[in-house]
Formats: structure tokens, C-alpha cells, sequence
């Protein structure tokens, strides 16, 4: 058992991966662009073209729970998580391998309807599943999905790249995944109607594959990721990638008043909500400060997606801060969804 | 929840894949050379090469128990289970990717050798881990492996492709990962010292990469799959793809006298250990009868690598036959290790 005692319930997810940059060798393959540590892996297949490979596991009652979803949605949502991964690299999805462990109980109905929401998800991107394997689970059901895509590689966006000075945007608004989760952990589904929206964009979150694309292949972003996490936890992974800080302005960032009533009525902190619950699924990038803005404007305005200026990047001296709803400037607690931590920089909701 | 209220614990894995094929489309890219039904998905990368893609999910006390092996042994074996689908279409096994599903109370000095397991089994092929993801499981330790190998389009063996007249071909010996886990489950780990290499069979398969990589470069195989459910259920596989009999002989088997000390030790029928147990990860392959004995015998022996001829591949109406160890001629039980069937089929053992 050697010295170390410790239990990994006692680290974060984020330790828990730098804590193979000890365990595994240096990658002594040029073909192997990026590795672990980015939204996807990047490998080299010619002189023009690279692949993304990412992966994800859902387990039941940690990332969902079957009394609020549908199997369809569930399908559709696993598959949508993964594709998020591939937005973030600006890529092109193209191949699904699908791994379930399934509970003995399930029934073959709902079975058939995980795969036909995965199935739908992936053909609005002509993408389809070309493998995997069944295992029986004694309780959870398990959903690991791994997605292939496709990149030319000079358009590959990593986190790595962002840089001081850089304009920091977000595409579409914000904490609306986490109110959909607010409601439903409060109301089920007797949560009142206006908010459907707000569950819907939980339960069937809408990847940003094709703005990704656009952005990577202009040229335009020196760094991408996509917010699974939160946007404080996300932006943090730029920042110490890069080696540097942000300043986010709170009034500018893109949420609705639905949310600001969700906040309310399920007792949720709105900061939290927009800043630190997570599974938004939009794109956070970075821009250097030469590219005029009426560049960004004119990609969101083809994609119909809205995309907002919410801060800048800055020397990692001059910290990592937030101007608050009241104008005050803190400290940015850079927590947000960790599926590790039993307390401290845990989300409320989940 | 529609008409049919069936579960998935009433049919079994093979049927669960099958339903897929109602579900999902058929795949209109011709980069897919091989998709769902086979060890791994082959995608066309250009016109010499191809890449192959699988995975495998191990859930504790499904696949593995804690107390039977160390974390590092864990994480060979994970591996070797992908690897040897690589093997089984020939290919060169490249990147991996990691997606673990984490009890709270596992050691951090277990989560490494977990890693250096997987690291080291990969070493081997000159493989690298480049991704993966982490999340929290409640109780049960869970590992899902995606395997990316790499081979010559024109050197893809599959399952599909044996013919009827073809010889039938194993690799190594026989039934002892079965022997190996029958002593765990009698003895623990007080199993008697001189079986220690069945054990060691078990908890550490080897993945028979090398000698699938020249049966396949050397065009002499006609179908191939790694034995992974037993040979019984295998070989099935190939006769059901290509609508083709097969005729084996048990006495043609390769199995040792310490695997029958160990049946009647541990009181398991011994034509179960050999033909049903499954996790031997040797190679099952077919090879028309025009190419002689001697040549599979050449690659044998470059390799070091033991190679029986077993049977032949008959029509299909010839039937599934066996000839027992007392000579006499019966239908050959297609059973194996199922993840899903509760009872009937399924391993007496596991």
C-alpha cells in the first residue's frame, strides 16, 4: 500500500489528472498533438488532418437521475456532452463508441430509447455509432461515450494559447442548465411552466458544434473550451494552463431574468447559478485584442448564437477577479461542478 | 413505455446488439469499413491505412473482485482485454484512453497503480494512454477503455470470412483463466503454489498482439477472434457471421494436465473450463485449406507462440458439432460467459 494513505475522495478531479503527469511517461509520439489535460485528445493523421478522440462516463444518481429524464433525453444528453468536447477543439464530430453497463431491471423499451436519442443526436451532425460494448451493471446505469472528429489540423483550438490582453466571450447565456436542475430538485416535474425552457436546456443541453467550427477554422480564438463545469472552474483551467489571470465583469454576462427568478424561488444563489453550477455546454474563447469585435459579431450573427464579451485576460499577478452585481471587485472562486470533493468547492445543487 | 415491457435481464448480450440493428441507420460512410458486430470498428483513414477502434467496460464484482488482485494487475488486465481485440484484427495497438468510474474510499496509492498497470501493459507496443475521464461511482470501481490500433486496410481480418472446408486454429493453451479463477473462488489466495501460473493466467492474460499482427500481414487468415466469452461462444460468432458449421474435437484441444487437476480439484466439468470459460484471450482464426499446415507453423514458431488446428468449418447444415473426449459426436453448446443472462447460459463459474 506504500506510505500514502490518503483515499481519493480526499483530492479534487483536477488533482486527481495532475497527478499522472507523474504516473505516465512523456508522450515520444509526434503524432500525438495533445493529451490529456484539453477537452479532447488530438492526434496527427497526415500533414493536413487530425483527429479528436474524447470520452465521458455518466453514472446514474451522479450526473442524472431517471425520475427526471427520459431515456431519449438521456441519450440525447450523454451524446450531447461529448460533442460539446468536440466543439471546444472547433472539430467536426464523426464517430461514436458507446459502452453501457445496464442494470438487470431495465426495461428493453427504454433501452432502445437511450440509443435512439443518441442515435438523433449525432445524425444532426451525419455522425453515427460504430461500436461498442454491453456490460451488466447491478444497480446504476453507466453510460461511457466515446466521440471521434475530425479536424484540419491548423485549426485545431486548444485551452493552451490564451493570452494577456486576450478578450474573454461566452456564446449563448448562462446558468440556465443549473436553474433547469434547481427547479427540478425542487418542484420534480410540477415545476412551473414558464421555466420549461430552463429544464429543457438541462435535460437536452444543444452542443455548439457549428460556431465552434467557424471560430477555429477563421482563425480567430487562441484559446476554446466548453463549460461543463461552470464558467468560474472552466476559465480557470485557461488561466493555469496559460499562466495567467482574468478579470470578469458579472454585470456582462449573458443571463436571463428567468434565471434571476429561478435563483429566487429555489433559494440558489444567482452567482452561483451563472458562474459555478455548470452543464451550460456553451463555448468560452479567448480573442486576441487586435481582431476587431465586428469579426466575432459577424460568426455569431451567421450562426444565430449569441456571443458575449464578459472580461479580459490579465498577468496571472494581477490575480483572478470578478466585479460583482454590486460593482465590487473579489476574488473568483474558481469552484464549480467536481465530481470528487465531498464538500467545500462543491456545487449546492448537485 | 410502449407495448413490449420486457427487461434486458430476460434476453442476453448478443441479442441486446442485435436489437441494434432496427435502431440504429445503416451507416452511409464508406470511411466505416467495419462497424457494430465485430472486435472493432475499422475506419478507413486513407487508402493504405486504417484505424481500429474498441472499447471495454469492467465493473467490480462484474468482471474483477478487489480481493483477488492488486490494483497494478487490475490495470494490466483491463488493457490486455482491449488489446486483444486489437490483436484479433491484427492491428498495432497505439492510444488509449481511460474513463474510470471512482469508489470515494479508494486509496490514492491503488488509483496509481491503477495507472502504472495500464502504462505498463501498454509499454509493451509502444502504446500511450492520451485521455479519459474521471467521476465519482458510489461504490463499484468501473473501467472503460477505448483502444485506438492501427493497420494496413488491404491486412483487415474480421470475423466474417470463413469458409466452409477452412481449418480451425487456436493459439496457446486452453481453459486456464477458467482453472485460474475456479482456484480464487475455492482456495482465495491459499490456492496450492503450484497452480500459480493459472492464477497468474487469469488476474494477467497476455494478448496474443504479435503473432495477430503476422497471421494478418501475411494474408493467411481467412477469419479471426480473440477468446474472450470461451471458445464455444467464439467460434459461434464466426459460424453465425458467415452462415457456416463447425466441427471441433476435443481431443485436438490444447489444454494442460494441471487444468483437469484443477476440474477435479475444483470439481468443474472439464470440457467447461476449455470450451466455456472464457477470458483465455487467445486467438481463434480459420484458414482455407489450400495454404498449408506449415506455413501457420512458421509464424508459430517465429513467434513462440503455440498453434493447434482444432477443427474445420462445415456447412451450415453439418450443424455445431463436437466430438467429446469419449469419441462421441454431439451438438456443441455455443454457451459462454454472458454479462446480461441471469441463468441458463451462463458460466457455471463466474
Amino acid at each position: 500500500m506504500g506510505k500514502e494513505t490518503g483515499f481519493i475522495s480526499e483530492i479534487g478531479e483536477f488533482e486527481l489528472i495532475d497527478r499522472l503527469k507523474n504516473i505516465l511517461p512523456g508522450i515520444d509520439n509526434s503524432d500525438v498533438l495533445v493529451g490529456i489535460g484539453d477537452d479532447t485528445a488530438v492526434i496527427k493523421v497526415n500533414e493536413e488532418e487530425s483527429w479528436l478522440v474524447t470520452c465521458d462516463i455518466q453514472i446514474e444518481d451522479r450526473h442524472f437521475r431517471q425520475k427526471h429524464t427520459t431515456f431519449y433525453q438521456l441519450g440525447k444528453r450523454a451524446m450531447a456532452v461529448n460533442l460539446s468536447d468536440i466543439a471546444a477543439m472547433g472539430g467536426d464530430p464523426c464517430f461514436a463508441l458507446v459502452s453501457l453497463g445496464l442494470p438487470p431491471d431495465l426495461r428493453l423499451t427504454n433501452y432502445d430509447a437511450l440509443f435512439e436519442g443518441m442515435r438523433d443526436q449525432l445524425a444532426e451532425y451525419n455522425a453515427n455509432i460504430i461500436g461498442g460494448n454491453l456490460a451488466k451493471s447491478e444497480e446504476k446505469l453507466i453510460i461511457d461515450i466515446t466521440l471521434i472528429g475530425k479536424i484540419k489540423t491548423k485549426n485545431v483550438v486548444q485551452r493552451k494559447g490564451a493570452n494577456i490582453g486576450d478578450q474573454i466571450f461566452v456564446t449563448g447565456v448562462l446558468g440556465e442548465s443549473g436553474a433547469g436542475l434547481a427547479l427540478l430538485e425542487k418542484f420534480g416535474d410540477q415545476f412551473p411552466n414558464k421555466y420549461q425552457h430552463l429544464v429543457d436546456r438541462h435535460l437536452a443541453p444543444r452542443p455548439q458544434v457549428a460556431i465552434g467550427k467557424q471560430l477555429a477554422s477563421q482563425n480567430l480564438v487562441s484559446a476554446m473550451i466548453d463549460l461543463s463545469d461552470g464558467l468560474a472552474s472552466d476559465l480557470n483551467h485557461i488561466c493555469k494552463m496559460n499562466q495567467v489571470g482574468a478579470h470578469i465583469n458579472f454585470k456582462a454576462l449573458p443571463f436571463s431574468r428567468d434565471v434571476e427568478e429561478v435563483s429566487q424561488i429555489c433559494g440558489v444563489n444567482l452567482e452561483h447559478l451563472v458562474l459555478h453550477s455548470g452543464e451550460d455546454y456553451q463555448l468560452l474563447f479567448t480573442v486576441n485584442e487586435s481582431i476587431p469585435e465586428s469579426e466575432i459579431d459577424t460568426i455569431a450573427k451567421k450562426e444565430n448564437v449569441p456571443v458575449t464579451a464578459i472580461g479580459t485576460i490579465g498577468p496571472l499577478s494581477s490575480g483572478y477577479i470578478l466585479t460583482d452585481l454590486q460593482g465590487n471587485l473579489k476574488n473568483l472562486n474558481p469552484s464549480g461542478w467536481d465530481h470528487f470533493k465531498k464538500s467545500g468547492n462543491k456545487s449546492e445543487v448537485k
